[in-house]
C-alpha cells in the first residue's frame, strides 16, 4: 500500500462545475462566487470554474460567462481556471471568455456517450479534432468517462479504456483525466489501469476522477498513487454525484483527500482549515448534510 | 497497494453492541432481535450481541440478558456469539448467560483509559487477569483502544501499543483487537503498526476495528490487508461512532467493506443482498439518514 509517496499531489477543484451542477436550485451566483473565492485562499491551484452549455440543458451554469469574466483574472496568478465544454461552440464561448484550459467529456462505453451527450463516440471524437484545429492554442483535457464502469453496459474492459485513450492523445490533448463516473471502481482495478494508462501517456499530464458512491474514492486514491498517478479531481464538500444514483455520495470531497493525503505525508499545497471554511459556506448556502466527512466532523476535529 | 489478496477475510459484525451502544433512544428488543436475525442470515460468522455492563451506565445495553438467551442458542450452528464486558463482575455474567467469547477493552491512552472505564491501565489489566482466573475457559478478545490517536492525548506511539499487547498476551487472552477508537489513522500508521503487531502475535487471530470518522475506514482496512492482517471490525450501517466528534462518521459500515473486498476478489462468505436487508431495517427502526456509501446508494446499485 503506497509503496512509494509521492512528495506532491495535485488536486483539480471540480465542485464549482460537477459539484454545483448537479444541485437542483440555482445557486445564486454571488454565493458561488464566495465559494470559489474561499476555495482557491486554501491553495488550490486548479479549478473548473464552470461549464459552457447550453442553459436549456444545464441551467445551473447559465451564469458561466459572469463567472470565468470575475476568475480567469482574479485567479490568473496562483490558479488555473478550467471550464468544461461539450463542444466547438462551447470551446469558443470559453477561449472568448479568457479560458485557456477547457475539459471536454467522451466516454468510453458507447451507451454512455449517446446518454450523455447524444451523438456517438466517434462523432465525439469528431468534435474534439475541429476544437483542435479551430484553437490549436486552447489547451485541452479529455475526460474519458465510464473508464472503469457504466450504468448502462456494466464491465467496461481496460482495453477500450486504452485504444479511446490513444485516438484521444492523437487529437493533441495536453492532458488525460480517466474518470469513474459512478464509483464503481475498486482499488485494484484502479491500480492496474493507472499503471497502463500512465505508461501510454509517456510525459503527458494525467489525472483520475474517482466517485465515492461506494466509499471507495480515498482508498482509490491511494490505488492510482501506486499506480504512478498524482493528479486527482476532488470537490469540496463531496458535491456532485451520478444522477442515475439518488442519495448516493458524490465526488470524492476535497478535505477528505486533502486531510489523507497530508496524513501519509503527501503535500498538497492546499490548507486544510482554510478549506474547511470553503466547506461550510457550502454546507450554509448549498447544502448542510454533506457526504463528506471532514465537512462533517464537528469536535473531533479538535480532539 | 493490496500486494497479496487473502482468499478470504472475516468481518467480526459489532453493529448489535459498538452501533446499539451509540444510538440514544432506547432500541425496542424485538428491532434488536430482527435486525441481529437478518445480519445473521446473510453470513457473517462473528457478532458482538451485547455488552454486559451496568444498565445504569448504557441503558441501551438493559436488555443483554435477554439477547443473549434468545442468540447464543439459535445462532450457534454458523455464528460465533460475542459481548463486551468491562469487568469480572460482567464476565461472570457472560459466561452463566451461555457466552464463551467476552471482548475487553483497555486503552493504550491513559488518559482515555481513565475516561472510558475509570481506572488506570494497570488496574483494567489486573482486572483481565482476575477474569483469565476465575473463568479460564472464556475466551478473550483484547481491545486495545486509542491505539493509533487519543483524543485527549493525540499521537499514540507504536512502541506503547506493543508494549501494552505484550503486557495483555501475557494474560493468556486468545484475540487481539487494534482499536482506531476515533478514526484517526492514516493508512501508512495502519500497514506499518499492523506489520509489527502481526509478527508479535504469531499464530493468535489479530484483528483491526476501524472508525470512518475521516473516511479512512475503506483504505485502512486494505492498510491492514497489507500488513498481514485478514479480520476486521466492522458494522452494519456503519452504526457506532465517536462520543468525542458529534456528527461524524461511526464505525467502518459492513456493507462498504463486503462490497470492496469482493471487488477485490477476497471472499467475506457474506451475501451483500441480504445484508442490505438487514440495513434496511436498520434504516426502518433507528436512522434513516446512514453515513453507509452503499446503504445509501438507491438505484445505483442496480446500474
Amino acid at each position: 500500500m503506497i509503496e512509494k509517496i509521492p512528495p506532491a499531489v495535485t488536486l483539480v477543484e471540480v465542485c464549482p462545475r460537477d459539484g454545483f451542477q448537479n444541485v437542483r436550485t440555482f445557486i445564486d451566483t454571488e454565493y458561488k462566487k464566495r465559494i470559489i473565492r474561499g476555495l482557491a485562499a486554501s491553495g488550490i491551484t486548479e479549478i473548473e470554474l464552470t461549464s459552457f452549455v447550453s442553459p436549456k440543458a444545464i441551467p445551473q451554469m447559465a451564469d458561466s460567462a459572469e463567472i470565468a469574466a470575475v476568475f480567469v483574472d482574479e485567479l490568473a496568478a496562483n490558479c488555473r481556471t478550467i471550464a468544461l465544454v461539450p463542444n466547438l461552440k462551447g470551446a469558443q464561448t470559453a477561449w472568448d471568455s479568457g479560458i485557456r484550459t477547457v475539459s471536454y467529456v467522451i466516454s468510453v462505453s458507447a451507451a454512455h456517450n449517446m446518454a450523455n451527450v447524444r451523438r456517438t463516440s466517434e462523432e465525439s471524437l469528431a468534435d474534439l479534432r475541429r476544437i483542435k484545429c479551430a484553437l490549436p492554442d486552447l489547451k485541452l483535457r479529455a475526460d474519458l468517462a465510464t473508464a472503469f464502469g457504466c450504468p448502462f453496459e456494466g464491465a467496461v474492459p481496460p482495453g477500450a479504456v486504452l485504444r479511446l485513450m490513444e485516438k484521444v492523445l492523437n487529437c493533441g490533448v495536453s492532458e488525460i483525466v480517466l474518470c469513474d463516473t459512478i464509483g464503481i471502481a475498486d482499488p485494484v482495478q484502479v491500480q492496474a489501469l493507472s499503471k497502463q494508462a500512465r505508461k501510454m501517456c509517456g510525459e503527458l499530464p494525467m489525472a483520475l476522477h474517482l466517485h465515492d458512491t461506494r466509499g471507495m474514492g480515498l482508498v482509490n486514491i491511494c490505488a492510482g498513487i501506486d499506480g504512478g498517478i498524482s493528479r486527482f479531481e476532488t470537490s469540496a464538500g463531496g458535491l456532485g454525484g451520478c444522477p442515475f444514483a439518488p442519495g448516493a455520495a458524490g465526488n470524492t470531497a476535497t478535505e477528505d483527500a486533502v486531510n489523507m493525503l497530508h496524513a501519509i505525508g503527501a503535500d498538497t499545497g492546499i490548507s486544510l482549515e482554510a478549506l474547511l471554511k470553503a466547506v461550510a459556506l457550502i454546507k450554509q448556502y448549498i447544502k448542510p448534510d454533506l457526504t463528506s466527512r471532514m465537512g462533517n466532523i464537528g469536535a473531533c476535529e479538535e480532539a
